[in-house]
């Protein structure tokens, strides 16, 4: 009988630490289908992104190794989704190690190590640096114009 | 017989105009060849990307619409790779038009449109705004002090 394994995710700024995981959760099972976090339900959870929702769940879609990617709406969707697909894996990050446990009634649970240091975080800093140089520019002028007017004090 | 496509790009932060314009190029032949841009090439093309060749061509490479990724290392090595891969359509995206005209000679030579509004330019742009209260704040500080400093002058 096929396995099927299913996780969620938002998958903004895609990059090779979702492809890895995603792709090592596909090997744990015969079938992989992935919940993709709408923009409403990221609103709920106080998270912003840069790509919007459409744009993730067509990406996540167009890999190989997912078979079937289905909008994540709300918290409690997870045991319908996973009655209603006959899921026999449901698998997240480690990041999220034992947060899921409850769904251990229902069937197996696993929590895969992250790839170190790549993340839509990390992603989002490097490319703030672009933009430091302005920053440390205007720090320099505050400076110097701070250095004037204390000869008049 | 098979009609293979074949394409070159760089493919940093991987988006939906990325996606959508590999799709469209597979769905003119049967087989898609995606030749991905290493670092030292992008170098040479006095180009920066924030994710490594390495991350790039895995991602590209893990598409369904993708059949091969293969490394860009030059300005030459096209007509190599058109016989080698026996291609019979070149396709890039229509910002590159008229630009590999001479590749007629091998192959039919297509340029398809881009995705309106949609480019790594553009998400580098949305995540600097994240930064750009920063420098906001400066700038006020900066005309303050300005200010003062005038009232002395």
């Amino acid at each position: 009988m096929q396995k099927t394994v299913l996780t969620y995710g938002t998958f903004d700024l895609f990059h090779i630490g979702h492809l890895s995981l995603l792709q090592r959760l596909r090997a744990l099972g015969d079938r992989l289908i992935v919940g993709v976090s709408t923009d409403e339900f990221n609103e709920i959870k106080g998270k912003k992104t840069v790509v919007p929702f459409s744009d993730r769940i067509e990406i996540v879609g167009a890999l190989r190794c997912v078979d079937l990617a289905i909008p994540e709406e709300n918290w409690e969707q997870k045991v319908g989704d996973i009655q209603r697909h006959n899921i026999a894996v449901f698998g997240m990050g480690s990041d999220w190690e034992g947060r899921f446990d409850e769904l251990k009634l229902h069937c197996e649970v696993v929590y895969l190590p992250r790839t170190e240091g790549v993340s839509s975080t990390h992603i989002r800093k490097t490319l703030k640096v672009l933009d430091r140089s302005h920053v440390r520019e205007l720090k320099q002028a505050l400076d110097l114009i701070s250095s004037i007017v204390e000869r008049f004090d």
